[in-house]
């Protein structure tokens, strides 16, 4: 086991490289496949799939203004995570590639964002700033990058002030979700596609910057195309993401994006290793250890020992690195919580498919006035993970096998139940596994669970507030009591563990990643993070 | 402070009667009011406003005729916890009236409960038994008594065998929570009422047969006017309810049911109140006390001391009898978590209110095959509880003023959001008082919270399971960590809480409570009970 000792430097592009899809039977989820009459497509092998993807980089952007044909001005919506990153890099590259396209940024009438968009050179002058609406009206590419809440509230204005012809562009696929929700549609006669970097924005515009040094760095981005009027979409679409500098393209559905995405947070990304980790802590000082071990034996094993094993070497390099001994513990854990685990995340799969979660998520919205988003570290057990945080020794953190049992079940029933619902192993893997490694546990490690949670959007820590207290309930009530009842190793379980396709399809996304490291805390500890 | 030493003797009638409701401005759950052709109406002062009730008793009987006018065959549908009760007391009072009136049940082919049916009197021979859509299609008044999630899946069977100019009579709002969720209606051309016994089935037919001695003895009933084609189903729901014995008829609507109750029992009924004493529990052990003494102060003093005397002397008294040291400490509790349960509690309001929970109670029964419900009490909690329950000593259990402080917050909240979204009196003290302190911790005091929730119908405890998580995390994350931060009493709230209008019409709902004690244990603990 080699981890690395500093905390502030993470592989966060890694945390989202990858190839598109598999092809599956589930009508919700399922690919139709895809052409391009600009861009070369390959096949790559990917577990037991072939899927099609596109390959992006600099040399590529002389062929932007053939994507883009008949569009002359891009209006990007907003100013949070991805819009600064999107704008700049689509601007950069158009005029890069000599393309007489205007990137305009939209913004509410007194938004504090106004001046921050000057400063990087966006301007009402050379009418590449101005009231969202009007920019809007303007544009023949809509890049609606507003948050969900606002998606949410604003979607009627927004399509009624969209010119005819034009063409809507998202990057995360609530929208779609929320008018599933209430029954509605998008209007008919649009085209209606998404570009859903696989990282925040500030880490978009970053590695984009180091593009311009080494080829292919970036972030990697799925595209799906929803609605295409115009015969023209795919190709937008895969024009925008490597105008982005996305390294790789990979096919999704709007839908299978925010099923997948609002799932995951509340599942092991976010809600999941919370809930885990609250269990966990409890459990081992019953057993008689003090709080500060019992919180190095669930949090810090998680966030400083198990998830750097997963990100370099695979999640299946967790067990192998254990002894005979602790394998026996690895597997009593897993055999006990994967299904308990498996059920709540089965019924997150639910909510999130019917709609109800996003229900849940506008609901939410609307009490926000009375009832703001609490703190959640204020507890004994992230006061004590405090103290052991101020007296870390990153190299000695321990590997306890029953918490990765339990954290790795869980991983593992998240994993199923995406590919049980069809859903492409780019996705999966993204949304299970590399996001949470790479990307997010770093977080927690760093400054415990609540500056993981809260740096996330809206959507996101209502979720793991809402989720995290049923994964620890579940596993206190029906796992661990197993286990302390000496339930027996469930044999078959393992032996499924340890020959899952998932392994090989962790193992291909290492080999997409670029190779440039981003620098996390530095630039982003202020933001938003939006994960996608 | 007085209580009842004897745990297996319940004022189970008492937990439920009442009179009817206020008129509130909000559209969902307002009453139109109602008058009767057959019945005489009476006013009652009910906290700050003015109700109708119809007085019920053996002596109306002589009335069923005329309210039952049209009906010759009732089809009582299933054969759960209501309906073997409804329809023995149907046919017993419509026989005593002289009125030719048939009762038939009405059974799945092939159901274990015919034998049972038959055990009472009901028979295939009579034509009082047979296979219920061929008794739904011959009968009049339709007393739809099966399961929620059988309704939800037979529904549109049930409708289309009706009858024309057939009534449909159900016993709790659930079928409309079912067709609001899913954008559905009734038939228009049906008469829908509902009548809901304010208890169990086994009470409502055992205190009906001491009602045969002691006039006046029963159970309660809500009722509500859904759709009156006819313009008699006012007086066959009035008449409904006096044949069921129901000392008390109040109005109440469908929506206003389903909504306060399904609300009701994930709040503190059963949700909020397990997620208070572990939550508790880990606190008290936190601060040094044994497992044992934290249970007897958490658990123990809120089933074996809190809700006794809010049983025998309101929900002032609590505070009321404490001395002037527990009584700051009260406050500081009750001040600190107030909002953060009112906070889940409103949430369980909107998920409620908007269909969505009853989508996930849909949902959750079709994993039921794949994850059936878990054992919740097998945790170090409830083991610690069952040893401290051997060596209960009734007569010594504490009042810890920190424990009644966080519960009785939790009861206000739930009685605010109720009253807030306009439900009337009688409901919101049902829901939110009596059922609790009558009904339901007397079962977690006998053996635990298991025992109290998976009593309960497939509802009720899957949703406890939902909901009690999340009242633990937040009074762990905001009100304790308020008060170990010194947070200052919230004099507002404590003045809202002494003043509050509730204290009267619990007390009026104390008075309304027929004189007949209930052995609860003795016959109803294999029984699933129906909370309504």
């Amino acid at each position: 086991m080699k981890f690395s000792a500093a905390v502030a430097t993470l592989f966060l592009a890694s945390a989202t490289a990858f190839a598109p899809s598999a092809f599956t039977a589930k009508p919700t989820t399922a690919l139709q496949g895809f052409s391009s009459k600009v861009f070369e497509t390959q096949e790559v092998s990917f577990a037991d799939t072939k899927e099609t993807i596109v390959k992006g980089g600099r040399d590529l952007f002389p062929l932007l203004p053939k994507a883009f044909e008949g569009i002359e001005r891009i209006g990007v919506i907003g100013w949070g995570s991805q819009a600064p990153a999107q704008a700049q890099n689509l601007k950069d590259s158009l005029a890069e590639c000599g393309a007489d396209i205007k990137v305009t940024i939209g913004l509410r009438e007194g938004s504090s964002s106004w001046e921050q968009a000057k400063e990087v050179g966006f301007s009402e002058d050379e009418e590449t700033l101005g009231e969202m609406f009007d920019v809007i009206s303007k544009s023949d590419l809509v890049v609606l990058l507003i948050s969900d809440a606002a998606q949410a509230k604003l979607y009627k204005e927004i399509f009624e002030a969209m010119k005819p012809g034009a063409t809507l562009g998202l990057s995360h696929g609530f929208l779609l979700g929320h008018l599933d929700s209430i029954g509605e549609k998008f209007p008919e006669d649009m085209d209606v596609i998404a570009v859903c970097p696989k990282g925040m924005g500030p880490s978009v515009r970053r590695l984009y910057e180091q593009g311009k040094e080494v080829n292919g760095a970036g972030i990697n981005s799925s595209f799906g195309v929803h609605q295409d009027v115009s015969g023209k979409a795919t190709d937008l679409a895969l024009g925008w993401g490597i105008a982005l500098g996305s390294p790789f393209m990979f096919e999704t559905t709007l839908r299978s994006e925010y099923k997948s995405d609002i799932y995951g947070e509340r599942g092991i990304l976010l809600g999941a290793v919370h809930g885990i980790v609250e269990s966990l802590y409890r459990r081992y000082q019953r057993q008689g250890m003090s709080p500060e071990q019992a919180f190095l034996e669930s949090s810090e094993s998680i966030t400083g020992n198990i998830v750097k094993i997963i990100s370099t070497q695979g999640i299946k390099a967790v067990y192998d690195s254990l002894n005979d001994e602790d394998k026996v513990t690895f597997q009593t854990a897993y055999s006990a919580s994967y299904k308990p685990a498996k059920e709540i995340l089965q019924e997150i799969y639910d909510e999130v498919s019917s709609g109800n979660e996003i229900r849940t998520v506008i609901m939410h919205g609307a009490r926000l006035d009375r009832y703001p988003v609490g703190k959640i570290d204020g507890t004994d057990t992230w006061k004590v993970g405090e103290k052991v945080r101020a007296e870390r020794d990153e190299e000695n953190i321990p590997l306890n096998p029953f918490t990765a049992g339990v954290y790795v079940a869980t991983m593992m029933a998240q994993i199923d139940v995406l590919l049980e619902e069809g859903h492409p192993y780019s996705e999966v893997v993204n949304e299970s596994v590399i996001e949470a490694v790479d990307s997010l546990c770093p977080y927690m490690h760093y400054r415990g669970v609540a500056f993981m949670v809260d740096n996330c959007s809206f959507t996101a820590k209502t979720g793991s507030r809402k989720w995290a207290p049923r994964f620890d309930y579940i596993l206190d009530q029906l796992a661990y009591t197993a286990v302390d009842n000496g339930a027996a190793i469930n044999e078959e379980l393992i032996a499924d563990f340890e020959k899952h396709t998932v392994h090989q399809a962790v193992e291909e996304c290492c080999k997409l990643r670029p190779a440039v490291d981003i620098s996390l805390f530095a630039e982003t500890s202020t933001k938003e993070i939006v994960i996608q």
